[in-house]
């Protein structure tokens, strides 16, 4: 694993949210994204090498509107950039990993991306990413 | 903020999640540190320009036994580095985030280190941290 690609925040208001980032950060977001299979809208800020994106559910099915109904906002998961998402997927399965997309899905900011269950990382919802070429 | 500096899990036997996240990282934590005035033996993780640190508590009133008692397991808090910490903490105060530690304290990994209150963030415990030299 590379580097901490991003971080995911749940957020309710994803408007709201990107002024107390932008503060937080002294810039803007650089981009927003909508990502309709995931039911989440997005947006980007960036530090340095890493992310932070913001997610806000865009209806009560998304998994960021369960998470908020459970926990309320904030961190919802750790995403590490990998050289090679099909290969780190096997290793983790090797290691005893579980893992929730064995085939790898398209996520947002032009990635291919996989989750492991929290069940099997200490609780952190942990998410491979690789940019498509 | 120049980057994440590190992200902060809170686990219930560090020795058994220090296997966990050699599995995960493919390498071990290169490095373990006590922090006898917070509660906590940390253990950290190198992942390209951030790191990984988990934290266990050394005793029932520490901040991470109290949090693992609340909310399980799982994400603790995400620390940025910083330039001036001092400078950091004014502009923020300013911007109207709530900051726990008006005067920097020293924390692991020989840096000095503030608390921005998650009240303030979303929902996110943020903590700002600057290299002592």
């Amino acid at each position: 694993m590379k580097k901490i690609e991003h971080i995911g925040i749940a957020v309710k208001n994803l408007e709201e949210s990107n002024k107390l980032f932008s503060s937080l950060f002294g810039k803007p977001h650089y981009k927003v994204e909508e990502v309709a299979s995931e039911g989440v809208k997005t947006s980007f800020f960036e530090s340095g090498p890493n992310k932070i994106e913001l997610l806000e559910a865009t209806n009560p099915e998304s998994p960021i509107a369960k998470f908020i109904d459970k926990k309320g906002e904030g961190i919802h998961h750790i995403a590490f950039a990998v050289e090679d998402i099909y290969s780190e997927i096997e290793r983790l399965k090797k290691e005893g990993f579980k893992v929730l997309n064995s085939t790898p899905k398209k996520g947002a900011d032009n990635k291919l991306v996989a989750f492991l269950h929290p069940k099997s990382t200490n609780g952190v919802l942990i998410e491979l990413c690789q940019e498509i070429d």
